[in-house]
């Protein structure tokens, strides 16, 4: 019993994907799992303590990754320099991963329960980068901001990367994302035409 | 029985709120709550479903203001002043509730379970800004990234007016963050020394 099996995490991931995407999460077990990846249930119990794991272990590779860049960014990078150093390691991540992101995001975005947990990972996300820069001696709001705003690209520019076909585009992506914010917060030069005169 | 009384929901929140902060949220019943504010049980639940919602029965009122203050900005406003223009009837709301808003703070900040919730609502909040924004045209990416920001900054400006003793600094603080968010997005001079010629 209990013997090494080869990539058996990798295995019960994918094995849960696929059922997840076409049986729906709420009508896949750990036994159905376990018997498509040709393991056991015991097995399964070993890398995750329930289905819904299954989904979310990659949330603390990415937390990890982002807050190596971040720790790695030099010591007087302005706070949303050290947040994209950060994310840049992220997308690293991601290289391989379009199709397994793209089925993620379907089964996610099919199931209200998975989305409220996918948010609270998102903000958990969020408060680790900012306090990896308050423990880099930035202000508290500053580091809100910048935490907030890096994971804010991160979501748009990954629904943009999943809802197109180039695996590599996701660096461009978070570029465009970042231009599109500053367009979008930069001050108004006029409300209304209301304002203007004619 | 089931007789009318004055200010029922007003009593109950105030009665909650005060045994909430001074007893904590799990050690206070729905029956201390009715007990405190002199009414039944019976009554509390005309209002409420359960105490959780006596703290989140304002999230409800806040989005619904915030999405009038869209709605009535002029059609061709740019996405984030029509955001800007919902948080501004926003804060009229929260005027002269400076100690209560302080209190709920307290109560929140001291519950894992209620901050999880609280991140929820605020979600839920950037969920219907940006589909307000998508009603009024605007593409999609720049209204999640609109949305995004207003609550991002509605809840920074926030922890400010919390934590000063002015309740009528809230528009100010909102101006002074906005600012703030702008200098931390600005595109950086120079990511670090190693970078500058020397």
């Amino acid at each position: 019993m209990a013997r090494w099996e080869p990539d058996a995490e990798g295995r019960l991931i994918k094995a849960a994907f696929v059922l997840f995407d076409e049986r729906g999460y709420d009508d896949t077990t750990v036994t159905d799992i376990a018997e498509a990846a040709g393991l056991t249930k015991r097995t399964f119990f070993r890398y995750f303590t329930d289905k819904r794991e299954v989904l979310f272990q990659g949330s603390r590779e990415l937390q990890d990754r982002w807050l190596e860049g971040i720790a790695d960014a030099p010591p007087d990078a302005p706070p949303m320099a050290a947040v994209a150093a950060g994310l840049t390691g992220v997308l690293a991540l991601f290289a391989d991963r379009h199709p397994f992101a793209r089925m993620r995001s379907r089964i996610i975005g099919a199931n209200p329960e998975l989305q409220e947990r996918e948010l609270i990972k998102l903000q958990t996300l969020a408060g680790a980068i900012q306090d990896a820069l308050v423990d880099r001696g930035v202000p508290r709001s500053s580091a809100i901001l910048a935490a907030q705003t890096g994971v804010t690209v991160f979501h748009v520019a990954f629904a943009h990367w999943i809802g197109q076909d180039d695996p590599s585009a996701f660096e461009r992506l978070v570029e465009d994302t970042i231009a599109e914010l500053r367009v979008v917060i930069a001050p108004a030069r006029t409300v209304s035409r209301a304002g203007r005169a004619s």
